[in-house]
C-alpha cells in the first residue's frame, strides 16, 4: 500500500540570517570557519550586532532537505519546533508554501525561547560558517512526535544536529519505533564533526541498531569512525548500515551498498554560498530512492540539487529542480 | 561648516517579503502589476498564505536609498517607525550595520501594530508588484522628528509613500522647517502614481513651496502633472523646482536644472528583480550631489547604483558600490 509520505524529516527548525563577510571578520569574532557552532542568546545578540546587513531565509538542515523534496514534487513532511513569533511564522509559511506538510505545534507566544536562528557568515570563497542559537528548536520532545505520521512514512530522515537538546534522543526513539514497526526505513545525516564529538555514543548506537541509510560528508565520516582514511571509514560504515553515502564537496559523492561502491562526480558550479549543499544532496538522493531509482542515479540527482543551492545565497532551492533534472538527463 | 549628515531620509520603515511568482498568480489574487497597493492586516495574512516560499530583506523606499548612500560611504541617517518585534530588530540592524544612523524610537512590544512589511511578487520579467501592510510605519509622527538632526543635514530626502498616515504631513512639515532654517535643502520622491492620486494637493503644495529637488519616474511625473507628454511634465516641474530628475527604466534618466536638460543612458543589466531601482538611483544621485558632483555625473552614479540592485533579489545593495563606480570610471 502506498504510504502518505515518501520522506518525513525531523530536525532543528530555524531561520537563517545570512551575510557576506571577509575572512578577517571570522578571526576577529572567534568564529571557526566551515562548521556549526552553538551559541547562547547573549552571544547571538553580540554577533548579530557586529554582522553586516543580512537577508533572512528559512533554514534548518533537515528542513532544507524536506523543502527540496517538496520542490521535486515528493510527498513529504517535516517535524521541528518553532515559537509563535514572526520568525516562526516565516518558517512555517515557507515549509508549507513549498508543499511540505508541517504540523508541529508552535510553542505559544509567552514561551521562554524564541524561534531558533542561525547566523551564517559567507566568506568570498563561498564557504559558510554557522552560528546557531537553537532557541525553541532545542525543545522538540517526544510529545511532538506524531506516531501516525511516522508509521505513514517510507523513509524517516533524522538530523544529527537534533541530538542536542534535553528530550531529543527520546523523541528520535519514539519516531524510529513507529516508523520501523510499520515497515518504514530510517536514515540519518551526521550533520557536523563537532556534533559527532558531542554525541558519539548515541550516533554509534543509532548506526548499529536503527539505520538503513547513513548520509554524511567526508569530514563527518572520518570523525565518526575515528580514522584519517576515507576507505576505512566507508568500510566500517558499510558493515553496520545497508546503504552509506558520503559527499566530498567538489569531488562528488560515494555510494556503498550491497557489496558495491560507486563514485559519482559533482556538477561543476560557481559557488556563491555553500549553505545547504549537503542538505539538498540529501533531498535529491532520498527523493530518488523513494521514487525507486538506482542508488547511483540517486547520487547524481543529489549532486544536481546541491549544485543549484550553492549557486545563490540561502539553503532553500530557488530554481525548478525538476527542470534541472531534465536538463541533466536525469528525468 | 560641515554638517554631520549629507542626507537624512524619512520614510515607511519595513521589511520586504520577496518571492518569484508567475504572471497568473497576480491575476488570480487581485494584485495589480508594477505598483504598490496598500493592504490591511487580514489581506496581508491571506496573501502571504498563498505566496510561495520567500526571503526577507529589509526594505522601505527611502530606507533603501539611505542604505545605498551609507554603502557609498556617505554620512547619512534614516527616520522611520518600527515596533520592538523581530522584524523591527531586523530592520534596525540592517540599517545600522550598513553604516547609517538610525535612532527613531521603536514602538514598545505591546503596541497595537507590528513592524510593516511589503510582500513583493517578482514576475519572470523582473517586474515587482508590491503589497504593503504599513503597520507601525504609518504612525511616525511629529514627535519622532529630531529637529536637531534635521538642522544637521545638507539634504532632507522625503518619501512620497510617507504621505499616508494620520500625522505624516505634520511630521514632514516639522522636518522641513528645521532643515531649511539651518540652510539645508529638501528633496522628495513621488514614489508611485497611486500615491500621487491619494495626496495630489499635498504633493503639489510641497513641490511649489518646499522642494529643491524632485525625483520621480516617468509614470509618476505624468501622473503628478496630469499630462501624457513627458516634456510638458518636466517643463512644469522645472518651473517649480530648482532641480528635477526623472528616471525612465531601461531608457535612463533625465535631469533638468538651471535651464539645461540632459539625458543619461541606463547601464544595461540583466534584470532579476526591479525592486529598489528608483531607490538606489536616488542613492547615487543624492550622494553625488552631496559630494559636489555635477548633476549629469550624479545621474550616471544613480544609474550604476540602480543597475546593481536590479541584478539580484531585494532592494538593498549587495555589491561594493564604490568599486562599481571605479569600474565605470565615475570615481
Amino acid at each position: 500500500m502506498t504510504k502518505r509520505f515518501q520522506v518525513v524529516g525531523i530536525g532543528n527548525a530555524m531561520v537563517d540570517v545570512l551575510c557576506h563577510t571577509e575572512e578577517s571578520f571570522l578571526a576577529e569574532n572567534g568564529v571557526e570557519k566551515g562548521i556549526m557552532q552553538l551559541i547562547d542568546r547573549d552571544r547571538a545578540v553580540e554577533l548579530y550586532g557586529r554582522m553586516g546587513p543580512s537577508i533572512e531565509v528559512s533554514g534548518g538542515s533537515a528542513a532544507n532537505t524536506i523543502a527540496g523534496i517538496a520542490a521535486l514534487g515528493g510527498r513529504t513532511a517535516y517535524v521541528g519546533k518553532v515559537k509563535d513569533d514572526q520568525l516562526g511564522a516565516i518558517f512555517a509559511h515557507d515549509m508549507r508554501a513549498q508543499g511540505a506538510v508541517y504540523e508541529t505545534p508552535m510553542a505559544p507566544g509567552d514561551a521562554a525561547h524564541e524561534t531558533g536562528r542561525c547566523m551564517v557568515l559567507v566568506t568570498p570563497d563561498g564557504e559558510r560558517s554557522m552560528n546557531t542559537y537553537l532557541g525553541m528548536s532545542e525543545h522538540l520532545g517526544p510529545d511532538d512526535i506524531d506516531t501516525g505520521m511516522m508509521a505513514d512514512a517510507d523513509w524517516l530522515y533524522l538530523e544529527g544536529y537534533r541530538f542536542d537538546g534535553p528530550d531529543s534522543h527520546e523523541a528520535f526513539a519514539r519516531a524510529i519505533r513507529a516508523c520501523k514497526a510499520a515497515g518504514g526505513r530510517v536514515s540519518l545525516t551526521l550533520s557536523d564533526p563537532f556534533c559527532i564529538e558531542r554525541h558519539r555514543d548515541a550516533f554509534h548506537r543509532m548506526i548499529v541498531e536503527d539505520l538503513d541509510l547513513l548520509i554524511s560528508n567526508r569530514a563527518e565520516m572520518l570523525a565518526m569512525f575515528e580514522t584519517e582514511d576515507l576507505d576505512s571509514a566507508l568500510d566500517a560504515a558499510a558493515r553496520a548500515v545497508d546503504m552509506v553515502v558520503c559527499t566530498e564537496s567538489e569531488k562528488g559523492a560515494h555510494v556503498v551498498t550491497g557489496g558495491e561502491r560507486w563514485h559519482v562526480p559533482a556538477v561543476p558550479t560557481d559557488i556563491v554560498d555553500a549553505t545547504g549543499a549537503g542538505d539538498l544532496f540529501a533531498s535529491g538522493f532520498l527523493w530518488g530512492l523513494a521514487e525507486g531509482h538506482a542508488p547511483r542515479l540517486c547520487a547524481q540527482m543529489g549532486n544536481v540539487a546541491a549544485s543549484e543551492v550553492i549557486s545563490h545565497l540561502g539553503a532553500r532551492p530557488e530554481a525548478d529542480l525538476g527542470a534541472l533534472y531534465r536538463a541533466h538527463g536525469l528525468a
